[in-house]
Order: C-alpha cells, then structure tokens, then sequence
C-alpha cells in the first residue's frame, strides 16, 4: 500500500538534486539505531501504553558526544526540559531512555522529578553519571508517568539489553499507533574506515486522541566533535524533519537525538574538507529517509505528497511557499480525492507572504503544467488526474523570480484523518 | 440543525462584553442589504453557475460614499484589480455587480478585460460612469467568464430591480454552495434620524471543489466622509471578518464592500464623539453578526467554535494565540468528535509563537476549567464532554501576562469536510 522508502531516497537524490554524486557511495544496510558499531538497543514492556513494547533503551559503548534538536512549544515536556539541562552540563552521553504511552507533558515540577528519577535509575543500572542519560516520553498529555512502572521496567531492559541487541524491538518501543516501524541505516567510506550512520523515528501528526510527538534517534560510529556535530544536525534537520508536515501542529515532546561514539575509528577532524561533505550528505540521507517514512505514515495517509518550489529568490521563501501548499486543507483534500484542482494550489501560493509575479508562474502535477504564466495551462484533464493518483504526487511550482528552491513532504488529508482524531479518548 | 445568528449576536454582546451598553439602542431588522434608506437589490439566472440565481445587483440611490477591503493573495481575481482602479479614481459608487459561479481568476488580461466591459455594461444600463460599479465574483478558478451570459443577465437584472428590490434573491444570487444565506440589518437612532446599516454575506471556506470567496456587502444610509468610512471599515473588519477562520485558506476573490449614501438625512461629521463611536459599535455588531453566520456555516460544519484568549500582552498576540488554536485541524476534530481533549489545545497554544509562561496559563471548555496553573485541573470527564457536546463550544484560555483579549471563531472538522473537498469536480 505505502511507498517504500528504499525506493524514494533514489529518486529524491535524483530529481531533487539535493545530493551531489558522492551519494553513490552510501549504502542501505539494516539494523537502524545499532547499525554502527558500539550500540545497542533494545525494548520491555513496562505496562505504560495499552498494549505492545513501550519502555526503549539506546546504549552507546564507548560513550558518546551528543547533538540535539527538540520542539520549540512553550508547553515543552519534562523530559525535553531535563534533556537541555544535561546537555548543557554534560559533554557525552552514554545512554537513551524512551517510553511510549505518557508523555509526562504538562505535568509540572513532578513531571520534571520523574524524568530526573528516570534518569537517575538508568545511571544506577549502568554505573554512569546521570547527566548522560536522555530522556524521551510520547503519549497522553497532562496524566503523571507510573514511576512504579517505569522502575520496574528499567531494572528488565537494563538486563535485557546485557543480554541481546534488537533494533526491530527498540522501534517498536518508541512507536504510539504509528502503522509502520520506521529505521534506516547507510554504510560509507569515510577517511579510510569505515562509517555507518544509522537511526529510528515515531510520529505521524498526533496519530491517536492526545498521543502526540516526533522522536527520532541517530547513532553513528565517527567521531566527530560536538560543535561540527551541533552544527550539522542543525542544518540537515532545517533540510528534512523541519520540512514535512502532517497536519502543522508541532508537539510539546519533538525530539532527536544523534550520538557518535569513535568506535569505527574513523575522526571527523574538521567542519570543512571532503570528509565532512560526505558525513554531512550522509546524515541528510538518513535525515532525509526517516522525514519522509513519516510524512508517508500520516494521520489516515493514503499517499505521500511532495510540494517542490523552484525559482525562488531564497530557500527560505521556497521552502515558505512549500510549506504553505502542503499545509493547505483544501489541497490535501483535492489530492486525497485525485482531483488536480491547481486552483487550490495558487490561492495557497498567492497566500503564502512571497513576493512574486503571478503572471510568471508555472506549476506541475507530476510530469503535467497545469499552470502556465499564472493562468490555465492547455493540459488533458485526464493525464493530470493520473499524475495525482498514484501512492506519490509531485506537485511542483515554478516562480521564475530566483534560483533557490524546497521541497515540503506531506500526506493528504482522508476521512481517516478525521475518524482517527475525532474518535472519543478510551 | 445550525445555530441562529440571531440568539449568537446577543449572546456574543453579553458574553464577550466587546460591546457596551449602548448595544440595547440597536434593532434588528429584516430586509438585509435594502434595509437601509435608498438601496436596491436583485438578481437574476444568467446561466454562470449549474443551477438558482447568479447575478446580483446592489443599486444606491443616491449614490453612495463607499469604502471596501479586498484579499490580500497575491492571485487577486480580475474584479478585485478592476475595484482598486475604481476605487482610486472615483469617489462614489452607484453599483455593484456580482456574479456567482465564476471567479474571473488566473484568467490575466482578458479577465481583467471581462471585468471592466461588466462594469461598462451596467453603467451603460444606468446611466452612470463606469468607476461608479464595483464588481465581484466568486466561483470556478481558472476559466474565463461567458460574458454573453453576463450581457444578457445585465439586461435583465437591471430590468427586473427597476420594477422590485429584493434581498433575499439578491444573497441568494450571491451563494455558491452555502448551506443558508446570510444576510442582517440594525436600525439606530443617530444625530436625531434613524439610521439603518444592513449587509449580506457569503462563503464557507472554498465549498465546492474551486469554488471560492467570501463577499460581503454592507448598505447604510448615514452620509459619512470617505475617510472615516474607510478607517471604521478597517478597525472594525479586523476584529470581525479577519477572526473567523473555516480552513485557513484565504480565497483569490475575498471583497467587502461599505456603501454610505445618507438617504436617511443623518451625518456623521466627525471620527470622534458619541455618534462615530455608535455607528461603529453598529457596524461592528453587524460584521460580527455576518462573520459568525460564515464561521457557523463553514464547510461541513457540525458546531460553531468560538476560541477566546483573555490575559494578553498585547490585542495582536490574544488573537494570534486564539487563530492557532481554532487553525489546528487536532482541535477541531476533537470537537466534531466531542472529546474534551485539551492536551491539542495547550499543544497549539504552545506553538503559537506567543510569549507566556505556562505554568499561569487556564484553559475553560465552556465553564468547566480543564487546565489550572498550565496542568490538568480537577474537573468532571462528563461536565467537561458535556460542554463541548452542543451546537455552540467555546474554549476560553486565560494567560495572566496582561489584560487585552481577542476572539477568532471557527467551525469544528468533519467528515463531510473532507468529502465536500475531496469530491471530484463535475
């Protein structure tokens, strides 16, 4: 039913001409968050979500040098609040605690001291500081987190993860109701070693009544110095997790992790250089992979759709008019409905805040103008309505004012949507 | 079935408090756009759309002082160019035109052309320069308009309206698929006369598949100075028009229109003083009125949702906070589905963009407080279903940073939204 992710890194690369020739390089293999040498990961049930695994723990051995990303909502979990004062205070990170089910958000000053104590008893289990121990939540807002439980099922991963390594039973652990596991791992030559990049994610909108988030985990076995690090992560997850869209609400708990612990051997020692430009395309790859498996796995999604803008005069307000299609009702509706309703299109585009001539406009569904110099193109009806029917749309604008350009995933809008979200909490 | 707008604009006053005492000097009448002194209104079938009436007319006699606003897409329709002409080099208005079923948008020069000949022909019908008629349509993106349809269908408005005046052909001419016609009046004594400001609207987010536009025209019989007119219109439509929202989509077409032709012998001739202060508090009154009927009517509307955020720095972070919440598709499902889910409410808040600390932050479905101090309050799951279980929800959120409010009104999410937009256009 859905669209293979394997299948859409090829063709972004492709025809969005984001990623150079050096991409020929990276190659899939398995295995997600502990694909890179000097992870493990494994997943219990703690009895915190209905039903299913709901309690993850990520190791790194040796310890990792951390970046992080987390939602900027003013009504920020507990977690996140914990996570930024121990990034702030410590400097490697050698484990990730996760559990789907309550997302301890709106909680208070008790939500903060269980994610302390969680942290606290992971450290305990492991024999580290407790400062390097993250924390993620995604589930119910406003319900206080069965410490009892959490307790309880910290003592069994712990053990577990001693024992076997299962990044299959780490997804599924940070899943809520998405419909499908979401990991990729890439392998690539990286000054003389060999380095793999690899990760898992959750989310897909707000799927069930209050259970919210995007959480995604990256692991790789480079070392490689926090600042570069930092400042990577920024700029990828601008490209690619901050460039899909459900249905533009922004929960109180995103969060992502990437750790490099060096056991590959292989030192990224500067921010400029061939070296850096591979690690870097290679982490836009794996961002880029697990952003799209989560536009694909929308609310209610039956397809996935790609909303380029071209010809802007800055990425930001290519990205910005992307942004304002693939966020417009009416068009994820219309695509929903197979029907190339392009008068949809342009009214979000001339809403969206760019300057731009109208009159030099051109837009694309598929392979198909329907839109020429801002007026109807001399298109068939019928091969526009094919272009938008498939499990993929490409909708493409072209303003012909700049050279810059953006793309924004989404999904359609469905009855589904509507049902999932509108069903009573139980 | 639909909430009545005439028990909302009373319960609006009361509740709201936007509007002092002098509110009981107003009197609601019927006959809408013709209520007020030495107006006219009809229409007729000229054939533009598939089925009822689609030409309307709005005849002043005298001739009115005329101040409108129009969207601000960048994909402006061919008649809101030709108004901004009109409007800049003539002073007053004899006329306005609309045609429902075509839009007259993303049509370029002959569009702008088809505009100016239906202005031309109803100048030529009455007798009067061309600058004098506003035109407005609403309907298909994309497609010229049939202007012998439109000829003909002048002919025969401007016959029909000489012999009889009827509002409610007139918003019926006017209606794409809205689901009622929308249309109010209020009669006040002013300066020693009888004033009297009557309006009509349509729109209901973009209904039909490419079918557009919100349009509303507003009659009164006050003789007022351009200038005043035109400032009162601003203040007063971004508090009424500019906070409903049905799908965050702003239309290519969207026009108010304000006609003052003083048939009713009272001047206002100042913008200060008791009386500027009343007509504009009638004014207000009516565009709330309009706004709430469109909000009420939104597409596949079940409930008329209205969000208020009390305690705000500043009027323009009250209303952005209120926009964010009744934007999020998650907050409107929930109240299709009744499920009393503040966890999305405080979610959108918290991505508002808005300073506040959360922890001040209440949240009231109705009178049922759900968040105290920014947690979970001790309420009743029943009291607080129950409160959002009517034809009429309001969610009220208290911020405590300061003392200025502002309130947007929506409609909830349903399934026959999504069928409504997903349906094939035919």
């Amino acid at each position: 039913m859905f669209f293979q992710s394997s299948d859409l890194s090829i063709r972004l690369k492709s025809e969005t001409g984001v990623l150079p020739d050096t991409m020929t390089k990276f190659r899939k293999v398995s295995g997600g968050v502990t694909a890179a040498k000097g992870f493990r990961a494994n997943a219990v049930r703690a009895g915190i979500k209905k039903a299913g695994l709901d309690l993850a723990l990520i190791l790194s051995e040796p310890v990792s040098r951390c970046a992080a990303v987390a939602t900027t909502n003013r009504f920020c979990a507990a977690p996140v609040a914990l996570n930024r004062e121990h990034l702030a205070k410590g400097r490697q990170v050698r484990a990730v605690i996760v559990n789907s089910g309550n997302a301890n958000a709106c909680t208070g000053q008790r939500g903060l001291a269980d994610a302390r104590k969680t942290a606290e008893l992971i450290a305990e289990q492991l024999g580290c500081k407790s400062v390097e121990v993250l924390v993620a939540s995604t589930g119910v807002i406003g319900v206080h987190i069965p410490m009892d439980k959490v307790d309880a099922g910290i003592r069994d991963v712990c053990g577990l993860i001693a024992e076997s390594s299962s990044s299959d039973r780490a997804v599924e652990g940070i899943m809520t109701t998405d419909t499908k596991p979401k990991s990729a791992a890439l392998r690539f030559p990286l000054g003389g070693r060999t380095v793999t990049i690899g990760g898992m994610t959750k989310g897909s909108g707000m799927i069930a009544p209050n259970m919210a988030t995007m959480l995604a985990f990256l692991t790789t076995d480079a070392e490689i110095p926090r600042i570069i690090l930092r400042s990577m992560l920024g700029r990828v997850v601008r490209r690619t997790f901050n460039r899909i869209t459900v249905d533009s609400d922004t929960s109180t708990n995103d969060t992502l992790v990437l750790m490099a612990n060096g056991a590959s051997g292989a030192t990224l020692h500067s921010a400029e250089g061939k070296d850096a430009e591979i690690f870097e395309q290679a982490l836009e790859e794996i961002c880029s992979d697990l952003a799209t498996q989560i536009a694909a796995d929308g609310e209610g999604a039956t397809k996935l759709v790609r909303v380029l803008c071209e010809g802007a005069r800055t990425e930001r307000e290519a990205e910005r008019v992307a942004r304002t299609v693939a966020d417009s009702p009416l068009v994820k509706t219309a695509m929903f409905g197979n029907d190339a309703n392009w008068g949809r299109i342009v009214a979000a585009l001339g809403r969206s805040g760019t300057r731009f001539d109208p009159a030099k406009v051109d837009v694309y569904l598929g392979r198909v103008r329907v839109v020429r110099d801002g007026g109807r193109a001399n298109y068939s009806e019928e091969k526009a309505t094919a272009a938008i029917s498939g499990k993929e749309v490409a909708i493409r604008i072209v303003l012909r004012e700049g050279t810059l350009s953006a793309e924004v995933k989404t999904c359609d809008l469905s009855y589904d949507y509507v049902r999932i979200n509108a069903a009573y909490r139980t």
